[in-house]
């Protein structure tokens, strides 16, 4: 495996306190940069001072597109160790994100140890404050200054460090969904498998649209019918219809979460029937009508849970829960970050160790 | 309207030879920049030397790829004028992919000035070499540094130009494709209307997989069904069956050309029929076995015409014209260059000048 070589910051910036933290806004000291090449593959890891790119304007993210990302977060247990909650999952999305774009694939041992190299020299960032942590952004962009419609010859590969605040300041708290009927985030056989820019990109209009009538999110339906629900805004979505908890499979066309994942393996662990299928919105909304309905909600890294207190799909609303958090819920963001933050047993080994050097 | 200032390159680069020249790899000694910041609108138009630009790695196109761009060219006449073709209609389609994309807008005069300014600063580019011409790309990308999934609230607004070859060395040249069954372009509702990053992106993988069997582009179905054709590679594309002549209709998923409107206005003027509407690839594949398929090809910037000389599909091979360029394929080519070099009548004032300064 190559060396990382490491050009320490002389210029450390001041840390903001914890209280006044915002997602994605600040970064660190550092940051992990490594290129890639063809003929020669990736090259030269290495933790530099944060600071600018120096970008081609021809250079081909700027133009088609090709990038690829993931979003981890690295936090600090009781204990002052700084731990990760199931890398790998990111790094094997990582590569198969890069498969589809046409992005040469990473070495998945150096991705670690590039993501633990970075944040143990940035450790003091990873906040203190109970719900706080450090985001974790990998990603990939196409460089090649070059305007034909091809996979790029250069690549850079980059991880960069950001301290968030508690995403749920006042507790757990569901939120107002809406189903978007206009726009579609992906079909089957497009990118929506895949963490790449372009499903984001094409997502904010209707996401803009929703928040103006004072929705959060947007629940997606397929592309194809228009029937069935696919995610909601950037997460995967559970429902939970009298003893059992439905969830749409894997169809091609909604992204692999990690959380996803693991939430389903909790609902395993404690003997609760999860079906991975397809599922009709009639069918979510039909169980709201006969009360069987009684939770639902959205599952990411940013907010690991996400409640969903109404939904609102043809001029009609549907409250969900009395707009409060349903015990399952609770219990599986409860569960997950007393995983993440080492107060909860880790029964599956889902943690790995930040250590110091 | 700003004024646009202008700094001259105190570096004059080395032209190339127009014998040399490829696509989209040279850039000229000058590009056009302007910033834009949520309460000021766009600011500051200016033409600088040709320069790398200093990106913050967090600046979310690296990230949520809010991006568009465009693409047309500036021909050198035989009295030596430098001029452009139907540049309103790309600017208009600029917008109009800003706006799905939630860029905030140009004003369309300002960016065709731009447009003008930057051309006639380095029209000594713009090569003499029958069928050679000056490529200009136009995009924006979004430059704020913030990883949460929202428009950017800063933008910046370019234009690079790049002298490129002859598409057709050898005279124009019929291409073998290969219809594409298991990745999707696009779908109504998503972003295939728009001129963005992400649509190019996605489609490499299948450019990818038909190039290792040897055929130079794909031809789309739709997202639905996969029974109607949608573009062929980065194209759009027309049929002659018999006396008429079809074109998939803008649907919602496929990108409208300027090269594909101004082919409609042309068949017309010529008093041949022209349908836009959904086309079943069995209808072509039908028409092909009954001798009616006289001719195909794509629509495009790059090409203006490139004819089909073979249609792959279910392991079977689908000659078009035994291989060859078909008249009224030629005729549409012949016409449509001629009115870009300025050797053709322009009835419809398509051309627009590039004055000198």
């Amino acid at each position: 495996m190559q060396t990382i070589s490491i050009t320490p910051s002389e210029n450390k910036k001041q840390k903001p306190a914890d209280d006044s933290l915002v997602f994605g806004r600040q970064f660190t000291d550092h940051m992990f940069i490594m290129d890639y090449e063809e003929g020669r593959g990736w090259y030269d890891p290495r933790v530099v001072p944060y600071q600018p790119l120096e970008m081609d304007p021809a250079a081909m993210i700027f133009h088609y597109g090709q990038t690829v990302f993931e979003g981890l977060k690295a936090y600090r247990t009781k204990q002052d160790t700084i731990q990760l909650f199931r890398p790998a999952e990111n790094i094997k999305r990582l590569n198969r994100s890069n498969a589809r774009m046409c992005i040469p694939t990473l070495d998945e041992s150096m991705a670690l140890e590039a993501i633990q190299t970075l944040v143990d020299i940035d450790r003091d960032w990873v906040p203190h404050k109970e719900g706080t942590s450090l985001y974790i952004r990998p990603f990939v962009i196409a460089t090649e200054p070059y305007l034909g419609v091809s996979a790029s010859k250069t690549y850079t590969f980059m991880i960069i460090l950001s301290p968030v605040g508690a995403y749920y300041e006042a507790g757990i708290n569901p939120v107002k969904i809406a189903v978007e009927n206009e726009y579609i985030r992906a079909v089957k056989g497009g990118t929506g498998e895949a963490k790449t820019a372009g499903n984001y990109a094409g997502s904010m209009i209707a996401q803009e649209n929703v928040a103006k009538k004072g929705y959060a999110q947007v629940l997606w339906l397929d592309g194809h019918e228009r029937k069935y629900i696919e995610e909601v805004g950037s997460m995967n979505v559970f429902f939970k219809i009298g003893d059992k908890v439905v969830t749409p499979h894997l169809s091609g066309s909604i992204l692999p979460g990690v959380t996803r994942k693991s939430v389903i393996q909790l609902l395993k662990d404690w003997g609760i029937t999860v079906e991975e299928r397809p599922i009709l919105l009639s069918e979510i909304l039909d169980a709201h009508k006969n009360g069987q309905l009684e939770e639902a909600f959205g599952s990411g890294t940013a907010a690991v849970i996400s409640p969903m207190g109404e939904l609102f799909y043809n001029d009609q609303s549907y409250v969900i829960n009395h707009h409060t958090t349903g015990a399952l819920s609770k219990r599986v963001y409860d569960t997950l970050t007393g995983i993440q933050y080492g107060t909860v047993d880790d029964p599956h080994n889902w943690i790995v160790d930040v250590p110091k050097k």
